[in-house]
């Protein structure tokens, strides 16, 4: 088979050629870390009377969530300062399947139903990653 | 030199010992990662007008930081869900003196100075770390 290409079809021919050749390092430094990531962050108050068993809770969930599930990349949790009953959860999971499938999680659900009657508000705020960059992270 | 104890006296170390075996464990995972470090959130409201300029800046900063600072763990961006002027870097480093050393950095202070007009308002929450947890982080 023969093809013909008019000179306009040559030119949009190297114009895109052009656009695929600059936009791959963009692309590429993405693809690294960022592309399809779910993060949000979760906060949560905290009975005083009972934040000993939550945290407790809380670090079992975390620890086991981060070694068994591949899909969960990171997980940090802090107290705001001089409140300590003010939780915040940093979360990043590598696609929105990964998160789903942490949400059903058996050691997710046990954490969900231990901690059921310590928890007084939780607020999940959706975001829109930027960059993320943490040393010698997947 | 003999040492004499009240049974009292005798209660009371028995009570120390066995809160710190019970603890031991405890420090021993946070040890691992979380020790000494670090962490807090930067809330930033950017103009609008001036967003590319300001995300820009502010990814170059990330990753130069990550890459040549030894003590920047982790810098992740993320802009709240349809609030992209509305900015939140969570942000982790090994110590007191890393991030002092990341304040005085060429890099940092650059950014700073670049988008010093863009920032319209910026808030430093800080916090107590529970348990940082990250795929293949150091």
């Amino acid at each position: 088979m023969e093809v013909a290409l008019t000179g306009r079809q040559l030119t949009m021919v190297g114009v895109a050629l052009a656009v695929g050749v600059l936009l791959w390092p963009v692309r590429g430094a993405g693809a690294q870390t960022d592309a399809g990531r779910v993060v949000h962050w979760a906060e949560l108050e905290i009975d005083p009377a009972q934040l000993p068993q939550y945290l407790a809770a809380l670090r079992k969930e975390i620890e086991t969530s981060v070694r068994v599930e591949p899909g969960v990349m990171t997980l940090n949790a802090v107290a705001v300062k001089d409140h300590p009953e003010q939780i915040r959860v940093f979360e990043i999971y590598a696609s929105r399947e990964a998160y789903e499938a942490h949400l059903q999680s058996p050691h997710f659900k046990k954490y969900k139903s231990e901690t059921a009657g310590m928890v007084r508000s939780l607020k999940l705020v959706e975001t829109e990653p930027i960059v993320l960059r943490s040393k010698g992270a997947r």
